[in-house]
């Protein structure tokens, strides 16, 4: 059986970059894989975990005669490598990403007409570790990919690599890039500032050994704050119109238990939670 | 080796109850343990499942010749539970409770002069869910378990409350039951109510199978929002001083956050999440 991809690059080999290429290459995805990054340290730890088969800091090195290009730096990094990747990659190649906002990337790729062919993806996977030495061939395995396609991705392209996820074991979903902004917005970036703040939050009552205090219910709760800070930090802000919209509707949220905490209104208040739970218990069921 | 208690009741043979019940029995600790409540299906199966030696739907005849008894029904049951069971159990008894809220309970067990000698307890174990079916003697083990005595609670009396918990596996925090309430408001119910309104938050956006798109970071998170509404209703309420202090503190670090977001200030949003993630790594270590 052939391969779907001969030469497959990624870009930025980390949590999610590493563990795509151990599939990769246990799945027998790709002829090779590349990885390309800043650290040869890095790249070399990389190899050693099954992730690469060859490690370069040379970015020309890297695309030259890659069909397949991952973007897997941190999403800041996004812009810039998209437009000297299209100066180095033959025209034919592929390319996708792993970054979790979606919106003005793509509307900045339909602005300009670069050479490649680029298919935005988010696979929803990965955990509050980061860096290579956390990666496993299993992380999409049960995982959802959302693909945030356009009028003018050409359907070919979009289907090999919504084959690709698949291929690693993902559900793949489309949506918008917008739409995708305001989801993911809600259901990751929300929780996940909602995580840090609840840490500090506690931390106004909580000193020294008192967090030994901390059940799992706060430590459920909270695991996703001991993420990377600048990689969340970029994140946060690259959605920040749709978090800021999410995050005020959710002290709305707030402040209506806390209307009935001065209330004293059990009803409502069991009301309120009772929803809540409802709709919680269905994703047990998911 | 003689057991440290004869006949020990619990009121309320729930997942706490339950569980408690089976460590009791699993460790040897009371020579028999009875069950107290209203539904006799659920006293069976308790029974059945091993918390149990024998169950009664009549206070009376579980109090009677008791020297220890245990509340562990939904927390707005006990003032009325304490007042009854004063009149039923020997004067000996000691009585503690697994109640997650101290304040005002522990308030009006000064005011009044009970015959009883009480040690108020909160053992830190538990999950979303409920009822007996779900306990298992091991659920107090690496847990940690607060007691709030006041300088009248009797010294032997509480050392022996103390011995009970750690004798099934808890870790014993001694603290003033408003300081207790001020701690677990910070560290237990507010995230609860922080989860429930997530929820809520999300489903503004979500719908239907939209909610398929929820990570790891928002199930996390969200975990306990499945919880019992009634019950966390009435918890929530008897600490709605507490709480309501810590859901305001709380909207203020989450504006604190769309304040960096909206002035799109890398430098200082990293910085705030940074102190977030450091103190909630120290919590993975310990």
């Amino acid at each position: 059986m052939s391969q779907p991809f001969k030469k497959a690059v990624i870009l930025g080999v980390g949590l999610l970059g590493g563990s795509l290429g151990q599939a990769l290459k246990q799945r027998k995805l790709a002829s090779t894989v590349w990885g390309w990054g800043r650290d040869p340290k890095k790249l070399a730890l990389a190899r050693r975990l099954g992730a690469l088969d060859r490690g370069t800091t040379s970015l020309a090195e890297a695309c030259a005669g890659a069909d397949l290009i991952v973007l897997a730096t941190p999403i800041t990094a996004f812009r810039g490598l998209l437009k000297e990747v299209s100066g180095l990659a033959p025209s034919s190649c592929l390319v996708t990403d792993v970054g979790s906002v979606k919106g003005s990337l793509v509307a900045d790729w339909e602005k300009d007409s670069w050479p490649l062919t680029f298919v935005p993806s988010h696979p929803m996977a990965g955990s509050e570790k980061t860096g290579v030495a956390a990666a496993r061939p299993s992380l999409f395995e049960g995982s959802v990919c959302i693909t945030t396609p356009t009028p003018r991705t050409p359907r070919p392209a979009l289907l090999r690599i919504e084959k690709l996820w698949k291929d690693v074991g993902a559900t793949v979903v489309r949506l918008g890039a917008a739409e995708h902004d305001r989801k993911i917005g809600a259901l990751s970036h929300l929780p996940h500032a909602a995580a840090f703040a609840l840490v500090r939050a506690a931390a106004r009552d909580i000193r020294g050994k008192d967090w030994g205090l901390a059940g799992n219910g706060f430590r459920d709760c909270t695991r996703v704050a001991a993420s990377d800070a600048g990689l969340w930090a970029d994140i946060l802000l690259a959605n920040r119109r749709s978090l800021s919209a999410a995050m005020k509707a959710y002290r709305g949220e707030l402040e209506s238990i806390e209307r009935f905490l001065k209330s004293n209104d059990r009803g409502r208040l069991t009301a309120y939670l009772e929803k809540a739970a409802r709709l919680r218990r269905l994703m047990n069921k998911a």
